[in-house]
């Protein structure tokens, strides 16, 4: 055969989403017809045993504990950004300035000013980025947004998301770097809202003033020997939690083509809501139809269609494995259900699309991402000031 | 106001079904707009304080151990029959013959020349007559009716309904008079796929030819003291079971304007089924879509549309609370669940609308109720000689 | 058999409400062993033929257009009063003077300090009083309650709670009394958030601080020609809606046992949620299990038991239709639905049960209305101040 | 790192069932910690350029169209068979005198005497071989079978089972191999009914007698163009189905260490249950609980607990996301979805432990294949004869 094109990659953080990166990057080219084949290049991590394991496991030409050390490799053209949240911006706009694109996993940065030298950083690199909110890349969700583009849900009234987690109800987990302020931020909201604020705006629009409420209902946890990391078992010392454990808040947004701030959102975050293990929901309800995704069922979409005949009514479970589906017909046959992976499959797939494009554009980018921090942002001081605030515009 | 035209009622047997009709009279006058209110007049039951607590509980003006008394009775236009199976043909052609309309519960007749008889019986007598197959008057069941009629469903290749319950899966439950092949003529098979037949007829269309199985899992039980009845603790002593606890069958059906035998269908019913309390389920599928319902969800239709663009298919789970839906104008709001009594008060509703209309005709009458002993009939002689058996229309 | 005593029932108000609790005293005697049989004497309504229809149809011995009548009628103990909400108090007021016990519908007054003025009033005539938060007394919101009670969800982190509907998503929905501020007093937020902020305080505890937002996203609607009514088609002109058409609000509970405020609490009330006709969820996390409940499945029950071996561990699907269940004993075996009027039935049969017993209490009475209409205030005051605002306890 | 041992793999085969295996391959040893990593080799497949195709986008060394090439591959030690159905027996018996390991796709052979053969050259050549019933590895399915090992269910007295599909509902769907009985043995028999016998004999035990029926809706289709093949488009000409688009069937099993064919069995296969995708249904009773699993929910599971308080009774649904549950702890954090693909990584997985262990078994194996062979051949022989048959056990 011809000789296909290769994209060099390489890949900084080898935790849980080196795994989803590391996966997405080598699936990618078996089951889509792509104009670049990734070709794994190097991965760095900390310490330089899990970079190396990573390496051996995914086939990653070499590993190491120096990020600057793949910026500097001329075969690599992509980076995937994974560390924890607060190394987000330095490593981007090291990589930016190298004039590597990027795909930075979420939320983009610790802050919206962060994001915001991020995003000139680049622009002016012009350079393929992404920030990394996979759900919007679940199938179901992309035919949520095709429908919504497509005017079935006439005027938006009401989204509501939650993103429910139950894995740290136990107060004998340990305290790890996600509950760790100075590592990652703030707690559940940072993780999970991050994810259905960047859903409310890629189906509805943007946030226009938000109200929040927190709380950390577990105090002090059990502080792993080896000090706050990724994983580890919590020894006899305690150790004070400073983020929250859940932050849920009220917001108003601005429906694409609607009046100023005229839809009234509900936003909800928590690790503590126990029986619910990845429970990623929104409902979007218009004056024609509305729509219902939830991630544990994530092969399937609710839509409820007004504009038919009343008789027939009713909310349409539309199991969203068919070759007319987004991404859908590259893998299996109808029935044959994706899972959580898949969407960082099509991540990538767009990503090396839009690297090889004459556009150079994928969404969500790093200007979604500041656009998500800023959320982030103006919730979480309402919720410590509680008062409303208004999401500022960068 | 002007007096409104009356209707007198007996009743004969006064057990779980007592309540249903009792229910059934009481409520359809006040919900719906008669063309006359039903009156309650006599009750007949054994041993006759049963009757009387019946009658004293329901508001009937006396009580009785004689049903002879009622069909002598001219104040008693309308007669519900809810004995024992073994009870049916005879007190209904007894009422026939005095002239009574009559609703009979299901099954019919012990067998379908016995039904045949009644047949006979009420075509003699020239009165309404309706076979008590509850489950045709769920509004999601009569919706479902209205979309076949309307052709949404195009040409049927299956039908597979299920009727499984679990309340003898204990084999110290005692021997009652539903285990008792000479009172009740077979086990789950009369009670229950009685009703699932019934229901393929209702959607589908005639039965052709069966294949069935049974068994009876729990082949002794205790008798209760006082002998097989109603209800009892069961003693000491055991009895033999002499029906079915499960029976199950294969059939061939002609759909309503289609291929003789041309339909597939199974049929189950079991009172095995642990987990299934009153789950009475069944699937149509058609060349342009398909239908399920199932009880313990009985407000709920699904359908899937398969004429609708292929993004969009799906099983749309229609929740039928609406007015437009067949008999629910007369209750509540959108939303506002009906629950298992509600079909009985429709089945006296129609009844009643039938006596008082020019027709006098109401579906399914003792004509259906005779076409589904005839299938129990075919699929009990199956289940014994374990053959196919060509199901005789009488 | 001996006489069994009896109560006189009178009905003021009409409307909807006037056929669930007219079919719940003719039902409750029926299936259910009470210790005095209600009688239907006088019914109230205006105009008077409203009254008459109504009396006709569910058999009040007499109609009347002035409820003075019915508190001078020595044979009535206990009324329901089913006005619109503006009238609630003086009726209630009025009745308690005459010494009559009463159930008076949702919400209990237009404000706390009106219902404050009832609270006294039923106080000082000593009489059984009950404020109609129906949705208590759906079987599987009884059965929640019982698990709560008996410590199977522990220290209680969550409670997310929406009653959502869409029946005026339609701009050419006619303005009736329920959009009208002077009748209502609010719009969903009274008629709606009233349910789940008392299935909140039932199942949880006392809301401490709540932060709302509202929307009336139809601004103008047609008039009705006869004016704003129970009903009525809406005409040329025009009038304001004055009332939210949502209102949701954070929420901060104590639990019982609980730290103060430690609860984070979410509730939601639209006429606007497309496809969810009557759609009253909650769901309540806690440090040992979660319980969920939707009335558009009304008769299950979700239960979490995060005590079980984790492999098994899972939301279980409660049919509550058992007969060890709240109320489900005296209507039909397992798997037998009830529908919306049955939780009407248990209230009458509760209110009877006190009004013949020595405690003469049943709840939620007058002080649990007064409670749930102080958190409505502060909610309603919330969302037009747009700030935190605390439940004033009166 | 020490360098990992390898196993060279063979494909023969390269239709939809390649994809599977060779993504199988590929991430098996990324995920899972193996003892031995595969290594692609060769693929065969007709013609010779998609096996090229295959090669490229999988990363085999090389593409051949005669698969004795690489049986003659000493660098090869395992292999899977992915022909169609009337090829399994010849390679798979080549391949086991070449001393090759071998996973072959279901169902195993064409019948249960050529099954039988296979059987005996597998065990003469001492080599590991697998018969590829995916679903055994659906962690939801692993764990049902722990369940009912750990005796959850008590005596078993129900399996019914249903793999409904519709994608040929459409007459214009063209005639491929799938439909063409020389070539694939039967129609949805084979295709579907083969993994719901294995799953059944998997949870509950064997197969003693059947009795089925069998249809053929649309008897004649448009034929390609370039003739019967994988895929292709129909032409003008039309050809002859001659396998059937459904069979039922009744049977009775014996449950591991119950009463002689005690068990009464529903078993469905269809391509014409519109609505249905991939519908793999299997429903278990016993005197203890039941469990319910289907394939368009694969990562649940139903379980009824029969034994706990009847109050708390009902299906949990286990979300099977949990590292405590079968393989899902090599994959993502709970509530994170698997797919249908993870179920043949698993295959791989087991079946690289057995090569690589002493004991050198893997299950399913050929026997369990030969078994399935003996049901499908049963079962066809019944709804030809229209009688009961016994399943003969070879």
């Amino acid at each position: 055969m011809a000789k296909q094109k290769t994209i060099g990659v390489g890949m900084i953080g080898c935790g849980f989403m080196g795994k989803s990166h590391g996966n997405a990057y080598v699936t990618a080219a078996r089951f889509f017809d792509l104009p670049a084949r990734p070709v794994l290049k190097g991965v760095c991590g900390l310490p330089l045993k899990a970079a190396q394991d990573m390496a051996d496991q995914w086939g990653f030409e070499y590993a190491t504990d120096d990020y600057k050390a793949l910026l500097k490799d001329d075969e690599i053209e992509l980076i995937s950004i994974l560390t924890p949240n607060n190394l987000h911006a330095k490593v981007a706009i090291d990589a930016a300035k190298a004039g590597k694109h990027i795909i930075c996993e979420k939320p983009l940065a610790m802050n919206a000013a962060e994001a915001k030298k991020m995003v000139a950083a680049v622009k002016k690199a012009n350079i393929v980025n992404m920030a990394g909110f996979c759900y919007r890349r679940c199938p179901a969700v992309s035919l949520a947004k095709e429908l919504i583009d497509d005017g079935k849900l006439g005027r938006i009234f009401h989204v509501r998301a939650a993103y429910l987690q139950d894995w740290i109800v136990d107060p004998e987990f340990p305290l790890l770097w996600r509950m760790a302020k100075k590592v990652t931020g703030s707690g559940a909201h940072g993780d999970l809202n991050a994810h259905i604020i960047d859903m409310a705006r890629f189906l509805v629009g943007e946030f226009e003033e938000v109200c929040g409420d927190m709380n950390t209902f577990v105090k002090e946890r059990p502080l792993p020997a080896e000090g706050i990391g990724l994983s580890g078992k919590g020894g006899k010392k305690k150790g004070k939690v400073d983020v929250d454990d859940a932050l849920s808040f009220l917001a108003r947004l601005t429906a694409r083509g609607g009046a100023k701030g005229d839809v009234m959102g509900l936003f909800e975050a928590t690790r503590f809501a126990t029986g619910n293990k990845n429970q990623n929901m929104i409902e979007v309800n218009g004056s024609k139809g509305s729509l219902r995704f939830r991630f544990e069922r994530m092969n399937e979409l609710d839509f409820y269609d007004a504009t038919k005949p009343q008789r027939e009514q009713g909310w349409t479970n539309i199991l969203v494995t068919e070759p007319v589906h987004p991404y859908v017909g590259s893998w299996w046959p109808p029935g044959h259900l994706l899972g959580y992976e898949h969407s960082f499959v099509h991540e990538v797939v767009d990503t090396i699309q839009a690297i090889c494009s004459r556009k150079k554009e994928v969404k969500p980018d790093f200007e979604d991402g500041m656009r998500c921090n800023e959320v982030l942002d103006a919730s979480l001081a309402s919720a410590k000031s509680r008062k409303w605030v208004k999401v500022k515009k960068l």
